[in-house]
């Protein structure tokens, strides 16, 4: 082990998820077993932006039973960020700033935990501090409910979203086909440019209580086959459940907003760009005068701690203490990736993967995971993502409500 | 106990909850208990339809361990139906051949499971058969999550559609507080006429992680109030979330769609009704140029059993069997209560509400539980509504995913 002395900081970018603070907990609380190498743990408000403003807390101050309950608190306790590092080539004013603000409190340990774009970000920061001959160990911890990582074989964040999905997506289904009359409905799921939260809606499929057709970014999308397809099994059942993904396109590129909504306007004579699933109902009911029904997860699908996956929380938190262990075996620039040693019984194992492997590298749902007509996905999504939701992480309660973490807060100091 | 020797037959109507089935289950176990007076029980397939059709199940060739999953499966296994009965002095063609089928399967014992219009439907269903002189015990069990049936002190799905309304509103209340930017949350919540469900919103900022400002339907509506209330709070914070029922409308009687989206027209030129929350969201991004999200909770917020109440499961299913009991001992024509006896401990007990006092008669929130500004419920709706939430129901799960009931549906014979 090269010992390597002085501060660390973790910060978490981009859209939160259900354990995204279960990565926290897993760096700070590691971190701060480990005083003897790291005097100080850092949690900067806001990602790169709290280093940039030098806000951030110290979390040696913090309960460590609120740090525990981090583990099953969603959305980003810190603060998050979407903030986009020019090139250093370019305009290193960001850059010159953040090593000032490392060697002001001997930050020598710099953990993110983000999606491609962090990566990007934590990729970019490792470069110029290693050009700057500042010693400083940079480390990647996976996050993203989109799954859209390259380099391990889930992110943390997407076994409890599409836990979440696929269990409300059976519950719709029996709510679907309550009356004898027809109904179609539409559910919306997150994912600009790749499925898997979608086609998570598969396994309730698997249970027999899922949607009859699932449309993924990954395949170019056409109104009018989904139309057919729709009228098809309406005829034969009455009842018709679509799981769209936000991210669909025409082959010219077009999202389904921007094909059938894009003439709306409201009461000031204003677009409204509805959702997908709103847009795509309207048209549905249009075509095929049946009831139809659009429902978007939005938020809820990211946040729905209570409905979390136990190794999901398990392995944010593991990654987010991996990083640190790895960064103190004298790693850096590395992100914590998790490989699949086996489905059954499930078991992982954490693999380093060089960040500029990473950085705005994306994963999709694999052709072949989907069938030939591109509407629905095949039995190798199925055993891929089954293991993932196997079991429940449990929620700390009180008063039959979650009870979440609460932070001090602690504004950190030379 | 008067003895009275004959089949009994069961019904689901109106919309949906999460423990519709529970009720169906206490009155197919208990009914099922006694076949020395019952010797045939039927489960109507869509309610009063599936009777007039002759459409429904024998529930004793059910598998016993299926009836006991129907328990925690939401929504309506036998299936629902909104059918209004004519007056029976005006046209009793329905109330004959009710007679007609109740005669031929011999049935002595009719249980139908629902709100307002339900135990409409259950009243005059009775009083012909009264009038008709064909003995035959009615009873109606209680059901509906907008929680505004007469004399019970809440309706079973209520509690746990409450639970998932409040879990939900804690974890959205951090997901739109990621970023420092300002954000408002619009959060739409079932309810036309009654704010119940709205109000269990309230539940999260009891926990520090709810909303800011709550509208019911039980206030008068005012849009421009409503701005200047989120313009307040977010000059103050940047974050505003609002909880708001679909049934809220100004003192002329206009729905906040009406209000300001009325003129929204599709690609066709199609009116475009968007949901209250949608609706309001691009008004108050309009308003306050701040960003903006709608979130409607939709069907997801009657039908997660996944995070069922553990008192509403009991009390759905126990009022069902309360229901065969008094039947047995001789009562017909009351709809089973609930009876809060303590909140603390919570513990309540069943009564008997005659169906004549229900039929049609809407129990709003107090408008002393509102505050004098009818923009949030004060403690009196607090006190009477966590005890509802306090328990989780525990949900039979396999591969990590809900185990909900599968019915063999055997057509019932004479």
């Amino acid at each position: 082990m090269s010992q390597l002395i002085g501060n660390a900081i973790f910060g978490q970018s981009g859209g939160p998820t259900s354990v995204i603070n279960a990565s926290a907990a897993g760096v700070f609380i590691e971190a701060l077993k480990h005083s003897d190498c790291i005097p100080k743990v850092f949690g900067a408000a806001h990602g790169i932006k709290g280093i940039l403003e030098e806000t951030f807390y110290d979390m040696g101050q913090e309960d460590p039973h609120e740090l525990e309950l981090m583990k099953t608190t969603p959305s980003s306790a810190l603060g998050s960020v979407r903030y986009k590092l020019a090139d250093a080539s370019a305009d290193d004013t960001d850059y010159k700033r953040l090593l000032e603000v490392f060697k002001k409190y001997n930050i020598r340990y710099f953990f993110y935990n983000g999606g491609n774009d962090s990566m990007d970000t934590c990729n970019k920061i490792s470069k110029f501090m290693q050009k700057s001959g500042y010693e400083c160990r940079v480390m990647g911890v996976p996050k993203t409910i989109d799954n859209d990582l390259y380099g391990t074989d889930h992110c943390p964040g997407f076994s409890s979203a599409a836990k979440y999905l696929a269990t409300s997506t059976m519950e719709v289904y029996l709510d679907a086909r309550v009356y004898d009359t027809g109904m179609i409905t539409v559910l919306e799921c997150m994912g600009r440019n790749a499925g898997w939260l979608t086609a998570a809606t598969a396994l309730a499929a698997y249970k027999g209580q899922g949607p009859d057709l699932i449309y993924l970014p990954e395949v170019p999308f056409d109104l009018d086959k989904m139309v057919e397809d729709v009228k098809r099994i309406y005829a034969q059942t009455g009842k018709v459940i679509i799981a769209v993904s936000e991210g669909v396109k025409t082959k010219e590129g077009k999202y389904i907003p921007e094909l059938v909504g894009e003439v709306a306007t409201d009461a000031f004579g204003h677009k409204q760009m509805g959702g997908t699933a709103s847009v795509l109902a309207n048209y549905l009911k249009e075509k095929t005068g049946s009831k139809v029904r659009g429902i978007e997860f939005s938020l809820l699908q990211r946040c729905a701690a209570h409905l979390g996956s136990k190794s999901d929380v398990e392995e944010a938190y593991g990654s987010g203490a991996e990083a640190v262990k790895k960064a103190l075996d004298g790693c850096t620039d590395y992100m914590i990736g998790i490989k699949r040693v086996s489905s059954q019984p499930y078991q992982t194992e954490y693999v380093l993967v060089p960040l500029s492997d990473v950085a705005n590298t994306e994963k999709t749902v694999p052709r072949e995971w989907i069938n030939e007509e591109g509407n629905f996905v095949n039995d190798k999504f199925i055993e891929y993502a089954l293991p993932l939701i196997a079991e429940d992480s449990v929620l700390p309660k009180e008063d039959g409500l979650p009870r979440f973490c609460h932070l001090k807060k602690v504004q950190a100091t030379v």
